[in-house]
């Protein structure tokens, strides 16, 4: 294998490199023969596992149950909702053998599943008492990228997408805000992320959704990321697909549906708004393993020491790795700091002389001697995990803050964009003619509709009337 | 949707029928308009859920790690080792447009990986020191079936496929048989479902491995399941895609492979061993819900016990599931019947007035009258769990027992098929010409050969000398 102290490009110098640096050196992913497409190494997958739980039980609290749907659509189903299937075509992969024979209707590798779903509940929706249904999946999908990039855009990519019917459409708008809320709270609470919360402009919505919920997140470089999104359809699909129930007056009705998901891109925001030259940088709440041990040297008091450890952390549930094979110190402090485990503790015969331990946080590699005789270091490394997870948002907070600018023309615009992109707030008047004018500047798009004081009243583009503030960016 | 009081044919009258009414009534799964492929609706995915957490758990505790491995492999990678393509030609898709463009090379979706991480593997595999490496995937696969039933056999299935790599064929046989050991465990100790374990013939291995060993589980019917396998492939695969690591005389040696799996056949496994007429009927261990509480009349006194009742559950992580809507009692007893949940406590005035609930067992239809004066509920629920638990096995293992025939020539073979089908063990001269005449006889194949005593010294198809104890069965 690799070396693990491999060099780390610059962030600083070139942030596209340093980005596959940083994947390819801490081993989360490894270009596959099969282009487009990664594997996702074990570290990688046990990043997503743990998003998978965390998102997996807010979704089960709410009421939401986990089903599974084919891999392959047949292209007349999906070709029943127009928008959808425009959308999607120029990038899906499609099957036209099997079993030896050329199929007489290809089968297209699932891009999304709106078609499966809203085909299953037009069978199984009959009346309202059926209602809401609230299934989610998790699932690969498949999208023909001409440009890839591991985690951020890959040909195969994996996600959870949850799909709804309702009877009201009060009820179906509840649910995509809600859901939006959900992946916030994620975002915030578990990456450490600060998210822009807001709509989709028309242009920018999902193919076939009424409306788009998104949550944008800032990365260290100061180009968005689209980060989790939620739809609001209407009865769209409803009509396109006959979801009709009998309601309580005993009227066929169409119902109400709303989609929303979330994708491994978030490994890829995890690198881009935390790690540094030295690697990976994991908020403690979402790292598979929280501290690694680093004996100094391998003497009978060391081995000592870290079994007593071992099972003090064993007992309050901290995952923990000891670095314990025949590797120089350096080494090991190499391959922690690259793998981004956010605590490690050296345990060497010269600290035990002085009773004490060394821990280094890996946010901010800062070392700090731990008596222990007089503190429970269980109770010393679960209170650094808490400051590193809060520490690391506040970082990131205080990073989208400078990168977030105000623009009241297209002059101010192209003077941010000249000297450091970044969220650029701005007055708009609602029309796409302008949203195409700001894509000229370095191809900024609109990243959301917010729902904050107006800093202007007219449009910074055109210079009409202002409806909406707007945040811009570049994005992924 | 569908009453769930649907009627159900009688299992020993069509057991197919049966099979399929059971999945139907009790919304497992449901067919798709995607040919061969069906939906996995919540009650079947959350089964499928609770299989994946203690086989993960299992896989996790002895070593392993997930990862994730790409859905589509170009033709060229896949023909690398000329017998596990040529086992799967007849069964897979291509995918042979992308993009809007027909593609140079073929991608197949994927039937099984061994391909991709044998790959993988002779890109990282450079030093004994990076061995070994013991991966395992989550995913679906894809095979072109001709003939489909729910879970049994479907063109889509879910499943786990482990992959690892080492640097002696010792170690790989070690840990071909350690993975063989714990699907075993999982079948007895959570699904309820004795099995027979053992090698598969020559004609029966898996294409391109060594040997494959497997755990066979008998079918009420009588009809045998392989149910879970774990082939050992020497290094077959490390010379088809060139997997070499320097030992530690610093000589390059060619990797030894294994790979294991288990799919959500054993859904259809859980049903064919396990339910009934009234439905289905699942093992405690692996229900997603373990107690249904029905409120004969929602009066406050019922309400309020079953609000006790509720937080005394919850305290002791038993799942339960009120089922508190406006259908009657007779609905709602036949709900929990159909949906298999092992234990259904009803609540009502007449009862409480006589200080006692009533449990009814799913699995024996039983009842069982409790003083909730003198009784802790939730420890005579967590008792019978367990008494229901093991009574399962009990009588699946009776049933075995009672459908496993001795047979000492061709017509001992004839005469136990034309009766009752089930296992049969016969000796075995070792060659395939014996097999195919057992095939003869109405599709008998052998399930594996066995580490049991001889009960002959002739093989029992053509009188010459036996080599191996076989056990025969006719599969699904």
């Amino acid at each position: 294998m690799e070396k693990m102290n491999k060099e780390i490009t610059s962030r600083d110098k070139d942030f596209a490199k340093w980005y596959t640096d940083v994947v390819r050196a801490s081993h989360l992913a490894s270009y596959s023969s099969v282009k487009g497409c990664i594997v996702i190494e074990p570290l990688g997958y046990a990043i997503w596992e743990n998003m998978q739980r965390a998102l997996d039980d807010a979704f089960k609290r709410t009421g939401h149950k986990n089903v599974y749907m084919p891999l392959l659509i047949p292209e007349n189903l999906m070709k029943k909702e127009g928008e959808l299937v425009n959308g999607f075509a120029p990038e899906v992969a499609w099957v036209t053998e099997g079993g030896e024979k050329h199929l007489d209707e290809r089968l297209c590798v699932r891009p999304t599943s709106e078609t499966l779903f809203s085909d299953y509940y037009h069978n199984v929706v009959k009346s309202y008492r059926d209602l809401p249904l609230k299934y989610n999946q998790w699932c690969s999908v498949f999208r023909w990228e001409k440009e890839t990039r591991p985690f951020l855009r890959s040909r195969e990519f994996l996600w959870q997408e949850g799909h709804t019917v309702h009877a009201t459409n009060k009820e179906a708008e509840e649910e995509a805000l809600k859901m939006h809320k959900i992946y916030k709270e994620f975002f915030e609470n578990y990456l450490a992320i600060p998210v822009i919360t807001g709509r989709k402009t028309e242009k920018e919505k999902f193919a076939g959704a009424e409306y788009t919920l998104t949550i944008e997140a800032l990365m260290y470089s100061g180009v968005a990321l689209q980060s989790a999104t939620s739809h609001y359809f209407g009865n769209k699909f409803a009509k396109a697909y006959d979801i009709k129930f009998l309601n309580k007056d005993n009227k066929l009705e169409y119902a109400y549906q709303t989609s929303w998901g979330s994708t491994t891109r978030m490994i890829g925001a995890l690198i881009m708004v935390h790690s540094d030259d030295y690697g990976l940088v994991l908020p403690p709440k979402i790292a598979p393993v929280k501290v690694n041990i680093v004996p100094i040297k391998n003497t009978d008091r060391v081995n000592e020491y870290i079994d007593k450890l071992k099972s003090k952390l064993d007992k309050e549930n901290i995952t923990y790795e000891v670095l314990d094979d025949d590797k120089s110190a350096g080494y090991k402090f190499a391959e922690s700091e690259v793998k981004g485990v956010p605590i490690r503790v050296d345990v060497g015969e010269r600290d035990l002389d002085k009773n004490v331990v060394t821990l280094t946080r890996r946010d901010t590699r800062e070392k700090i001697e731990v008596n222990i005789e007089y503190n429970d270091i269980t109770v010393v490394i679960e209170t650094l995990l808490k400051t590193i997870q809060s520490d690391m948002y506040e970082r990131a907070l205080e990073r989208r803050n400078k990168l977030t600018f105000e623009a009241h023309n297209l002059d101010d615009v192209k003077k941010i964009m000249d000297t450091q992109p970044g969220f650029i707030k701005a007055m708009w008047c609602g029309s796409e003619d302008c949203e195409n004018k700001m894509k000229e500047i370095k191809g900024l798009k609109s990243r959301c509709i917010v729902d904050e004081d107006p800093i202007d009243d007219k449009c910074a583009i055109c210079g009409g009337k202002a409806k909406h503030l707007v945040y811009w960016g570049v994005q992924y």
